[in-house]
């Protein structure tokens, strides 16, 4: 088991601490290795995805990520955005599946801005398509150029699948989905988008294979206002980087605890990059106060995905569930009648409930 | 005044019916003409804007529009369904300014699935840009090409602006913006979009024009989870087609009752298309339950926006508040304690409370 480890910017390093620390609570003989990616990359080397972060990524079994960015490194140019370096690893390694859970813990349904009937016992899982579409579509710039007569600066994306894309991130929802409640949603702008009519043709040929899971299609802007209204209609949702990047993100959001969220981004071998939902949260960083459970459920999907250790995973998981149950919470999840902790005691309470 | 009616589909006919009724009993000296848009125009003569409604529509002053679409419609192929009408009106008529509010009627607030804390008071308007983006860009297309190695389809769409679509959309966002509370919150993804990130340079430019206006910027997923974490933080919000296409339909959501919230789609002298914020709801169509306040709302931005008419504008909606005062709800708002009525009870309730 090689695991590369990069803490990353803002809060990373001391989320990241507590995981590494419950995984060699563990004893599960995983070498891991620390690098650098993000804004302390830049710092240190002057590119967010340096060579040495490159090698250990691509020699490892799983990267484990903290977080990057901070309004440190907002005014460099844009190669050197400690974004760049996110962008950069999921291309490089292939990780083309982004897989993310939202999931509301019983305990923490007060946090949620909805209402507890609308949300409680929320389980969704987002399926992101994460190294195509309009993310890394060429042509693409800022020129300037003639429009209507006058000398103008255009700005331009191209959103871009091709079939083989399209193929695997679908096979990668319907497998989910198979695990799960066999319901799977795929999101598209089929009525306006060609790119997103080829994505609706393949959903529809692809579920042939899947005859045991329920396909459904739904446009974007429906499924923005769906999952709004009524969330628990969801079990499973697939869709490309665009669309899943917003989406993903509202339904983190519906659960008001996104300092709770993991994520998973595989390549077709699950090989894994895995991170919390949230961002680096430079506001609160160096304090010791950030939310490590995330992190932490983080590596519970890496044991889980890319080292089919389905054991540890639910170790970790039950343990998390645990400290909840006592009552504990960091202060983004914290209401009164439950003990306020930091970062560093939130970690050390889960590796007691081991 | 010259208004072209557009009734369209589903329950477009309905609802229009009593917008049509509260306009005429405003007694506007308003000459209305009807016409075809839509599954209805399809139906008619094969295409779904045909030349008829473009004479139609360019020669009046507004557009007042039900909706379009349906079930009916879906197998047709893409230059024949429903939505191409109202994207070829849009285009025609260079409607490029879409104005959304999502306003909380205090009667309504148990409508949405948020909680009243979040939600109570909410009064966001969405300035979209509508003739631009994604939804028209070139090239686009789906063709079968070789990828690495193999025949494969490639579906495709290209995002692009030109610096004058975003400066004069960002000036209609502005001047709204020193009409409410002063606030602007502009929304892109310039960390991985060349094309957003020419809208956010050229967003401060055009701030320089309105020093009383306080100017911020998100990036869009992060949006999309503040609209639903707090939404109240937000006065106006602009962004481009694609995303305001998502994010309106999400900021209407948090309502729970977007069967109340009109729209206004402006051209630079304020010619303008007037509809609903709902679609066409075929599976009510013709049983007189639909709700025709948001059409009837529809029409009071059209006397506000393109006659300049403020004052026959605020007896429309303070109309309609009177009868939610009174209780009258459609199916789709009611709730125990009020009472239920249909679509043209509630169109007596608005010209009596005239
Ligand atoms: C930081 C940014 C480039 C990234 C993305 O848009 O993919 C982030 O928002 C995410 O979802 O992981
Ligand atoms: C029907 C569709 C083409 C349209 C759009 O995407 O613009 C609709 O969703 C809207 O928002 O008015």
């Amino acid at each position: 088991m090689k695991i590369c480890v990069l803490p990353g910017d803002g809060i990373g390093p001391e989320i990241m601490a507590e995981a590494v620390r419950v995984l060699r609570a563990l004893d599960l003989k995983a070498e891991m290795e620390e690098g650098l990616l993000g804004g302390c990359a830049v710092d240190a080397t002057g590119t967010p995805y340096p060579e040495a972060t490159q090698k250990l990524a691509r020699e490892a079994d799983a990267v484990l990520l903290g977080a990057v960015g901070g309004p440190k490194w907002d005014g460099l140019p844009r190669e050197q955005r400690p974004e760049r370096g996110l962008l950069g690893i999921r291309k490089d390694l292939n990780l083309f599946a982004n897989l993310r859970p939202a999931i509301l813990y019983p305990e923490l349904a007060n946090a949620s801005s909805l209402k507890p009937e609308v949300v409680a016992g929320l389980d969704i899982l987002i399926v992101r398509e994460l190294t195509g579409d309009i993310y890394f579509g060429q042509p693409r710039g800022i020129e300037t150029r003639e429009v209507d007569g006058t000398q103008q600066r255009v700005g331009w994306n191209t959103m871009i699948y091709a079939e083989y894309e399209i193929r695997r991130i679908l096979k990668v929802a319907f497998e989910a989905a198979q695990k799960r409640g066999k319901k799977l949603c795929s999101v598209d702008k089929m009525n306006v988008l060609e790119c997103t009519q080829l994505w609706r043709d393949i959903a529809e040929e692809v579920a042939k294979d899947y005859p045991d899971v329920e396909l459904s299609h739904m446009l974007v802007d429906n499924a923005a206002m769906q999952l709004v209204r009524a969330p628990k209609q969801f079990d499973v949702m697939v869709t490309g980087n665009m669309f899943g990047d917003i989406l993903s993100d509202e339904a983190s959001m519906l659960t008001g605890s996104i300092g709770m969220l993991p994520s998973a981004s595989l390549d077709a071998n699950n090989k894994g990059l895995y991170e919390p939902s949230h961002g680096s949260a430079p506001d609160i960083a160096g304090k010791g106060v950030a939310n490590p459970l995330a992190t932490i459920l983080s590596a519970a999907m890496m044991l889980r995905y890319t080292f089919n250790q389905e054991e540890a995973a639910l170790r970790i998981e039950n343990a998390v569930k645990k400290v909840l149950a006592q009552g504990l919470r960091t202060g983004d999840i914290h209401e009164p009648g439950t003990k306020k902790v930091g970062t560093r005691e939130m970690g050390d309470a889960v590796i007691a409930a081991l």
